[in-house]
């Protein structure tokens, strides 16, 4: 359609400047990116990395004239597009913009850097026992924006399950009193950070950009409002991380930063998940190196955190998100694959700068023995991990068939509750047992809740035992409302859009008319739960003591904290069980009888007590 | 049929005397027992507590006039028929004879004490990787002299599985080649202390008396020469001991020590076995007492050895069967369930006197973290049990499904070897991986031979395992000839009598031609194993590094040692596997194959190996 105007004078000179170009941008300098974007004056580590990337700027020398600001150390790797500056930020230095200047030569670049001042003093406040976190998958929670839903040639896709659903943060923002009001304290967000990968990475864990919220989700700016809005409300934020591997659509892909920023960068090596051999003493050193170092799938480039630079990047990239949005915690993703050494470096900069904050690690193994291995201070470990919350995957694993009512037709140690009870008997291995995740599932397990459960008494035992055993709680979003979804039917099923959270859903389960009677008996008995606990000294701090179930199969224990006591007893059979109470005086007392949480009623526990077939008392003793 | 010829006055004058002589006995003083019979001089404990039973014998004061001996303590109960007099043994006393002189005002009796020179250096080797241990129940495998079948009214009654059968040390004596030429190397014996209970109390865990042989086994000199025999052909002997409990026939029960004798002694508290009460660290207080304080059983009353006394008594008592038969180790029944500090105390004392020795606690627990926290020096646990050596019940039990063909048909984390793998990379929980008991079965557990196994897969795999892991095996009599019986049928039915080792059976195991095709496949292969076992440092002491099986479900690990190199492939599927040799070249080097163990045929393991299906392959790489 266009009519061609171009003469062949004009096109040598076009295509003269172009070589000219070429040839000259071949040599010179360009700052293209400088990360972080920016830092803050009055950190209590003074040593700042710049990573600079720019069309060889390797090849040149960096000053910096600002007072308080100095230049400690300049590192170069094998590619000349990259350039790592180490800056000491004295302890009175004064917030401002500054040039760094790089020169080559006659050939001198600036770039304007900012130090900025703390102003935000609001969260970082951690986790703990008297929180429950409220894990949610951000593209399958709820869509307050469509204009963000499709983005760089990728579509939204409902009808696809391994596809993006158009979920995002204007979602999460517009359904925060639900939460608040279901009960819950926290809410960890599966990754939020760009995944800019040709097929969306609707989960959030191929990074394509360690600095950016997904667009898809929202803005760097969305995200803190929000963290920001949901203090405000009393909750708190987790942000999930990912340090093993990138998404293969990051920019370091087409321009590594270094030769080893990546393990087995030229064949690919799948990891082979050997996670024992982090603590197995007869393990072959070539099985730990695969699981290290081979990748966890072959669209996720496998990091070398030992590479120093990279190293360094990773734990400055969750100091900005903490100062940034004032998140509360990180969830770290398959915390065994990445450098061990690095990882505590990592929890301990973190923890130096933020001493509330709190890290989760994702602990998955079968035994507690293999969870505590990683615990900070573990006796069972020789080098210290520096990790604060491990996750209790072993109770997970036990728990999924502990509650069920064909596990528990005998008592004894063959029963599902007696299976828990030893669980939690083994905590003599953690050096921090209050600094547990507890969980019946979550986006990477089947659901706990069946679609075969045709009653709630599975669900109501579960969540009673959940909501007020050691350790701090964290239920998966759907569960208040019984979503199902099992690990057969892949992930995308186990992360099913929240009812309610598209317009145009037929049904909205964020209000109780949207919910069925089924639906509404499970969010009100979890909400009562959920909002009781908050209460309750002796669940969020209170010593636990438990009984093992014996023959009548009712696993009972108590939680005390000055001189408060709640008792707490499951009957796991299908008949009603009377126990003679004689046996429970160390933690009775001289009470005869407490009130029930969930109904309000009194029951004596004078001589004997009758629990109902399957089901269960949370008394607080009077 | 005796002609009266008692007078009236005879009658009289006898009744007069008896009278006389109650009224006059109920005052007088006597000595009917004093534990230990005698001791020895140059013992590093310089100490020594002599029990002494007699009729107001509390009442006393004892003198002692010999050099070198002191009295430091004279300590009385609330039973005046006993005391306990503590005396000091200088270094340099001589063996000899001396009285002990008791008195109360006039009344004086004298008791002749003696102290033996330790003449006897054998034996007290303890145990080790380099042993495998041979358990038999002496009543049930080989009656050697019929003379000492019946006793006390007790008469055996070999079709009945509860009842005496007849078996004794002269049986052991017979068949001790037949021990050695089968290759194991100790013979850990179920209890042969006295059990004078009603029923004969054939398993022998009911002791009425701590320092005698039972009289059906044969005697003290008879066991002390069965032990110096053996150690004359390079056997090692384990006797088995128990602390928690005593036979309720123990003359004690009659006229008891002191009131705290026993514990429970006026009702009957059964143990609630809440052996978890030891390291939970949410256990009840009352949980825990009534473990340690409840019975085990009605007719074993339920010792205190918190009782100063009785703590000494027993710890003395081990030493004694020590020096006098020179044992080489000690096998402790249910060792949760006595005091726990008292335990220490024990192993400490014992240790300390006899350096090499070993004790192997029955640790009977679940997982590897419980068994762990009773080892000596144990990282998990705040005071030190002092015990050397545990049981590892959890491989055991993972052994005993992990080789079913049914378990092992899958690969990866579902297979039964996958879960021994993980079993044995849990050892970074035991502060002394080397000193830890391992065994398919025992006389408590059914045993591992099913009567359903119609072939030797599941046995010749489970024994090259057994045989070339870590620890100390333990083999329970009768599986070298296949002998089965399970938990179900009853405890006298895993004990079952060894055919051949009474007259007149029918068939004679301990004979080649007395066993069938498949017992004699079965024994020759675990000869086989054995012998070579004795010979192969890589096995005994070397180091172990292991891998877990993949999809292929091949079990594959190797043990090396000073440069020898010891390769074991289980292939627990049921297909052949061809491994990729390259994941193992961390234990493989250089070799290009090896020699199998037990076929002598050369094996290749050049790039690739392959294992027939639920097979395995025993290398000794070259």
């Amino acid at each position: 359609m266009y009519k061609n105007i171009y003469t062949k004078k004009f096109v040598f000179f076009v295509l003269t400047a172009l070589l000219s170009f070429d040839v000259f941008y071949a040599k010179a300098l360009a700052v293209t990116e400088v990360a972080p974007a920016y830092w803050w004056v009055g950190m209590k580590n003074h040593e700042l990395q710049l990573m600079v990337h720019g069309n060889n700027i390797g090849k040149s020398k960096p000053t910096i004239a600002y007072p308080g600001v100095t230049v400690k150390e300049v590192a170069r790797t094998d590619n000349p597009n990259y350039l790592f500056i180490y800056i000491n930020i004295a302890a009175n230095t004064r917030p401002g913009k500054f040039n760094i200047k790089f020169a080559e030569g006659a050939d001198v670049k600036n770039f304007s850097y900012e130090l900025k001042a703390r102003t935000d003093k609001s969260g970082a406040l951690g986790f703990n026992t008297s929180d429950v976190l409220y894990l949610l998958t951000p593209d399958r929670f709820a869509n307050g924006n469509a204009a963000n839903d499709n983005w760089d040639g990728v579509n939204i896709d409902r009808n696809n399950p391994d596809l993006r659903h158009g979920g995002d943060l204007e979602g999460v923002a517009k359904h925060l009193d639900y939460i608040k009001d279901l009960g819950v304290t926290t809410v960890w967000f599966n990754p939020v950070q760009e995944n800019k990968m040709p097929n969306g990475s609707y989960h959030g864990y191929a990074i394509t950009d360690f600095y950016k919220i997904d667009q898809r989700y929202g803005s760097n700016e969305a995200f803190r409002d929000l963290t920001k809005t949901m203090h405000n409300k009393g909750m708190k934020v987790v942000m999930d991380m990912i340090f093993n591997h990138c998404g293969l659509a990051h920019p370091w892909m087409t321009d590594k930063p270094a030769a080893d920023w990546i393990n087995n960068p030229t064949k690919y090596v799948q990891t082979n998940h050997a996670k024992l051999t982090a603590m197995d003493p007869h393990a072959a050193k070539k099985e730990a190196d695969v699981l290290l170092n081979g990748w966890f799938v072959p669209d996720m480039p496998d990091l070398n955190q030992r590479n120093r630079h990279l190293a360094t990047y990773l734990i400055q990239n969750s100091i900005w998100w903490i100062e940034y949005a004032r998140i509360d915690g990180i969830r770290q993703d398959t915390y065994p694959y990445p450098d061990y050494a690095f990882m505590a470096r990592w929890c301990k900069e973190v923890q130096a700068e933020y001493p509330n904050f709190n890290i989760v690690g994702e602990s998955w193994y079968g035994k507690s023995s293999e969870t505590a291995w990683w615990q900070r201070n573990s006796v069972l470990n020789k080098t210290n991990t520096q990790l604060k919350t491990v996750m209790d995957f072993p109770l997970t694993f036990t728990a999924d068939k502990g509650f069920n009512k064909e596990n528990n037709e005998n008592g004894g140690e063959s029963s599902g509750l007696y299976q828990i009870f030893e669980v939690l008997a083994q905590d003599y291995l953690y050096a921090d047992p209050k600094n547990i995740l507890t969980f019946l599932d979550n986006h990477d397990l089947g659901r706990f809740n069946r679609v075969e459960d045709k009653d709630l008494d599975r669900y109501k035992q579960a969540f009673a035992f959940l909501l007020t055993t050691r350790g701090i709680p964290q239920i998966y979003y759907g569960t208040e409302i019984l979503m199902t979804g099992t690990k057969n039917e892949g992930d995308g099923q186990i992360r099913k859009d929240f009812p309610g959270g598209w317009e145009g859903d037929k049904k909205d389960a964020f209000t109780a008319t949207g919910r069925t009677d089924m639906q509404n008996e499970a969010f009100n008995y979890l909400q009562e739960l959920l909002q009781w606990r908050k209460t309750s000294a002796p669940v969020i701090d209170g010593k636990l003591i438990h009984y093992a179930p014996d023959n009548s199969n009712v696993y009972v224990y108590a939680r005390i904290k000055d001189g408060k006591t709640v008792l707490v007893m499951l009957n796991g059979s299908s008949k009603d069980q009377t126990l003679d109470m004689d046996r429970f005086t160390d933690v009775t007392g001289k009470h005869t009888g407490g009130k029930d949480v969930i109904t309000g009623k009194q029951i004596s526990i004078a001589k004997t007590a009758t629990v109902p077939a399957r089901n269960q008392y949370i008394l607080e003793l009077n």
